[in-house]
């Protein structure tokens, strides 16, 4: 069954998932935008409601990607006062964002070679604001006396890296749950870059 | 001037290397097997010594990055008896190699999917050997007591994920060395996993 472009609004997160998992299986020149349509089981017309057309496919997949993580992550870490317990969210969410969508996204985000000059710098800046913000956060750790000496730059990579490498070795029915690999991975990010063990440490 | 191939037999690193960064540059199919032997100033033929052509090239240099892997991170860890010390030896050699070659040869070993299907096998079976390797130090550090209750899977791809990530990152102009770099993420490492700081923690 067809649906109408009013009937989709809500299916943003299907529709660039669906479309981020095709070009990682058949490649980007072989995906067509009639194939995503059809694996939706929506129109042509009705997915161009969510992307311009094939040339700004990859663009497009790339930009909800950080849009998640600007919504998902970063705005609502604002809310959290304590720069440790801001840290935990942002790494578990981040984590559960690049599971729920069995990675694809994730991957694609950091294809950046397929974009225009002026695309990439906008991808790039999108990143770059992510990477400051939890490098602040560190900051805000350390100038609070609980960080270890570390170099902030060098934490928040390994952050991000152990979260966005999820996507190329998560499986759904593995033997942990996508909950329990987010908590162990901000368990061991934090671990790795405190003074003192935190309150979920198992001494 | 143009070299013989018997003069280029201990010059594989800098081939691969330049062939990668080549490829990430201008991607593959812009990148012709005579763009790169004369971006070395060899002969064909020269280059010939160390690839089979355009349509193994990528095969070839994904194989050369885990050779390197095997050859100076897994052979040499073996002679390594205390697990900690092995552990410390893994991640810092692995973080030497991937900046030394300004990481393209890193970032084109997980692009498997222009590989076929038998190749791409060959080189899933050699990342997971690596994988395993690592994971086997982990859990001899825990049945040691000095591991924290972690799932080594977790933190095997972890390490591999920080370590695999700078070749995303690392500048080699930037404010820290390459060394420095590789010395903050083994540390920040084995303090995630330890359950007692090793002794390079900053107390």
């Amino acid at each position: 069954m067809k649906n109408t472009s009013s009937q989709i609004d809500g299916r943003a997160p299907e529709v660039y998932r669906t479309a981020a998992k095709m070009i990682l299986a058949k490649g980007y020149d072989a995906t067509s935008v009639s194939d995503i349509a059809d694996a939706l089981g929506i129109t042509k017309a009705g997915l161009y409601h969510y992307i311009r057309g094939k040339t700004e496919l990859l663009y497009d997949i790339m930009k909800y990607g950080l849009a998640e993580l600007d919504r998902e992550v970063m705005a609502p870490a604002q809310e959290i006062a304590d720069p440790e317990a801001r840290l935990r969210f942002m790494i578990s969410t981040h984590a559960n964002i690049v599971t729920r969508g069995d990675g694809a996204v994730t991957i694609l985000v950091d294809e950046a070679r397929a974009l225009s000059a002026a695309q990439n710098r906008h991808v790039t800046k999108l990143k770059r604001a992510y990477l400051d913000y939890l490098r602040n956060t560190l900051e805000e750790l350390r100038a609070a006396g609980k960080m270890r000496d570390v170099d902030t730059t060098v934490a928040a990579f390994g952050i991000i890296a152990s979260v966005n490498w999820l996507s190329r070795w998560y499986l759904p029915d593995g033997p942990l749950s996508a909950g329990e690999i987010a908590e162990q991975i901000t368990d061991i990010a934090l671990n790795g870059l405190m003074r003192r063990p935190g309150p979920r440490r198992i001494a």
